[in-house]
């Protein structure tokens, strides 16, 4: 269960006080805000605060005073216009800030995105939660073998089996030694020191769940969701890029539309492909013998062309 | 004159429509949002959006699912711990937008300070307006003789005069010529080509006003503030730095205290020093020649010690 | 003339010190050190320092403890595998320094890749020399009729002539005014006070040349050559990317060949484009009025498909 | 034991082929090149690689065309004033390329400065060496009851024994279980199919070994040791810090003698501090009550005063 009741009424008073601004609203980041979408089996991401709207996007674009135009049209045709031709810095006038929960060894594929401002609940100051993703078995899949880095078939049942017996027996024995060594009282109910959290905190697995604060520019969010929402990305992290990309989508449609097509939905050609291209259009029929690319090359190559 | 009638027009029809939002709203920044304050003779700063206020530093300090603690003191003196300890993250949290005039050689320093994001007004897709700083004569000075980048005594009125004169001058006729350059009408009223704008602009002078969108989180505004609204930055950034650290103590109250009583009023001493100021304490009557410092270090020293 | 004689001594004398050293030397690097390269009519981009090599990528890439593999091929590979998926931080493992003279408004284009290290010519400190960037008459042009924010058709010989009058003149009375506003001697060779520096810098124009050592990581530096060595790119500071684009070819052959291939020379396709290419490639004669896309979008496109 | 033999004729192989640069070479760091700097019972830090010296910072921050002055004291001065002044821009012209071996637990501070270049070992590609940190008895001790994410006193040898007997074995039975996962021979001999890499490294705990690619200038690597070389930091990350401090030591001397008195072994005043210590210089006996600071700070005052 990922939210507490306590924390639930948390959120629930949050979201009962609306308060007049000046500032850019949107709408539809408002209908998100401090709700906890759930991710994995125990994760979630919680939009809790954000900065700016598509139109503010134009408005920095333009320098200008007010809201600039008032034609939502002109402003959807220039955020195309800016993420075309790669103007990054408009998009970067609008922020986001999400609370997300999520395992260890996702956090550390996701800190690696530098551009960011993170707060991280403390293993040195408090006590973990007795929390651990264990997977799906529809998710339990063996190494990949095109692929060095990713996962292929999936496991057989039997193997499943084993593997979610060994991941939940293990998060029981490292969490109940965690307690045990942090604890200030023997088994025997006497006094006992208790080791220091920063310390114990080593013997606790890496499907433990974490919490931290995000918070990022649109722009930088749009570059860590082509990475993190592709095929490519490791599952685990992928379903939190997914569901970053509702919650944009409804906070800025016009840039999220703009991203979708361009970068998301779109591809990258190399010089090489982009020749085979014109070659083929003129009516030539290429292989990857006559491409002069790579058979990875060619193989991603096919795979854009569908 | 900063702001022309339909500014001002632009501006007070965004200060007349407040809209509700689940947000965390600072009454402080609300009251500055989007009007202009002067600096300088055409410059201004104004407040266009944030993120966040006191509590959301400590919100996202602990990593919380809603306000955290009720407790304004609490908030304060968690925020005076994490400013005294450098934990910068938290104050990362909030984020601030503000539109700016400034000079081109103030915007050149500024823009030193690379952890921040920025639109500048194009002058290769628009036209510069005709304005230029022209110091005031109180403002003139000679170079210093113990500062190598500062300047020092106030220049004669003769100076000054001959001084504002070429500033003058000079600024009307290459602005002129600027305008000439990109005209697409002759003096004699036929039509011609007009130079494009990317290079008429190279004619321009320093002084001349440009204007950007900057955002940045707080920590990185207190990093600037420190450096710029320090008595060693050039008085055309300084002044700059002093209206936005009015803007800052309105926003975000507790934390900017924190900053005035650490940072800003706060002194850095090095291992000399502190060897030093210990003798001292002791009874020891200490000089330049038995302290271990150099001329200026013991000078500063002897600054920070009043 | 860009170096003076004193200038080339110096760097003749640092040319003729070889000194043996344990680290990766890149040969191509070793020919270009310190060596001037001019661009502009005072500009230059000469290389200061290098770290890393082709062999450093991989070896970062693999975590490796020696060279790793032997074999060029292999290194080869892997480059262009790492170029391909986005893997962009064993890139970040090298890093270039570079000494670059350039105009004042390029300086300001340029600044605004900001994951870099700049230390700049200081007019606070230094008087800044009598030298301004005049275009080739071959380079002034009118504003774009296509671009607003580039340039089209070459003036007329007349236009060009009054510009190039203009951009002389105004460049010789205003570094007139600022030595005469420094100078401690006035006309009549008394003494005067002399306007400080950092005031009286605000009388020159972008074209003036200023300096600067630049330091950034491959990464970043191919991200930047690939927006400023671009068609779309204003020519002043296209020259600059190009001119660095030869020293990069020479430093790290692999990367820079993977860089070529799969940004320079490659493409972005919309998902909107790619859907047309389906349909081109099944035979359909598809026109913008079918294609789903903008009249600019549908411009760029037939562009890319040459 | 940190390096295999493998990996020790590796190092020794880089090591006993110098090259002629003409890059500025430091020998200080020359003589610490590939060499393994035990750290902790597993991990080690490696000088990979370094760009510039004492001599590069002045050069940079004189925007010079060769070494500038000849004079070792004048740079010394000018690196003093440099960091007296916060003239961070002339330190980031120095880079170094750190290979460290390190525990999970201390690579998730450790990436907290995003201000560098990371290649971490990657566990969706390889396998993970069966190595953990398992702290010496001296270094268990309890939850610091002043620091709340510190620790205190030294645990018992009872509690001690027990703390090791848990991770030793938890460590033991997780990677053994990590081991069994990713296998593709079952206990039976018989063929399996085992499970993705990127998987089965979730089960194993904080204290496994990882390794990583690291470069970051020496500016930004000053703010990492001013931090993590304090008593404040976690044990386990100090000692990395110390043994970095040792390699920049040798390799910037000048640079790195001008932190050690200005950053590590200084102290920053607050506001409240400076004007406690007038009073006391001034003679008064100034107390907890009558300075007008909390507990908490009056504490680290006295701290600060010895």
């Amino acid at each position: 269960m990922p939210v507490t009741p306590d924390q639930q009424a948390e959120i629930d008073a949050l979201r009962s006080q609306p308060r007049p601004t000046l500032r850019a609203v949107s709408e539809g980041a408002e209908r998100h805000l401090y709700t906890a979408h759930p991710v994995l089996d125990h994760g979630f991401v919680r939009l809790v605060d954000y900065m700016g709207d598509d139109a503010a996007i134009c408005q920095a674009a333009r320098v200008s005073y007010g809201r600039g135009t008032k034609s939502v049209q002109n402003d959807e045709g220039l955020i195309r216009y800016l993420m075309r031709h790669w103007h990054s810095t408009p998009f970067e006038m609008c922020e986001i800030k999400l609370h997300v929960k999520l395992p260890v060894f996702v956090a550390r594929q996701w800190i690696r995105h530098r551009t960011a401002n993170v707060n991280e609940y403390s293993a040195r100051y408090s006590i973990l939660d007795r929390e651990f993703y264990i997977p799906d078995p529809s998710q339990l899949a063996a190494q990949s073998t095109i692929n060095n880095q990713g996962r292929g078939q999936a496991l057989t049942p039997d193997e499943s089996a084993r593997v979610l017996e060994i991941l939940k027996g293990d998060a029981a024995q490292t969490y109940d030694h965690y307690a045990e060594m942090i604890s200030e009282e023997g088994p025997d109910g006497a006094a006992k020191q208790g080791l220091a959290r920063e310390l114990a905190r080593m013997n606790l697995p890496a499907n433990i769940y974490t919490q931290w604060y995000w918070k990022v520019d649109l722009h930088n969010l749009f570059h860590f969701l082509r990475l993190r929402a592709d095929a490519h990305a490791q599952y685990e992290i992928r379903v939190y890029a997914d569901a970053i990309c509702e919650i944009v989508k409804d906070w800025v449609p016009a840039a999220y539309g703009a991203f979708a097509d361009y970068r998301l939905g779109g591809a990258v050609l190399s010089a090489k492909g982009l020749e085979c291209l014109k070659r083929m259009l003129a009516g030539e029929a290429v292989t990857q013998e006559t491409s002069g690319m790579s058979k990875g090359e060619w193989r991603e190559f096919e795979g854009v062309l569908g």
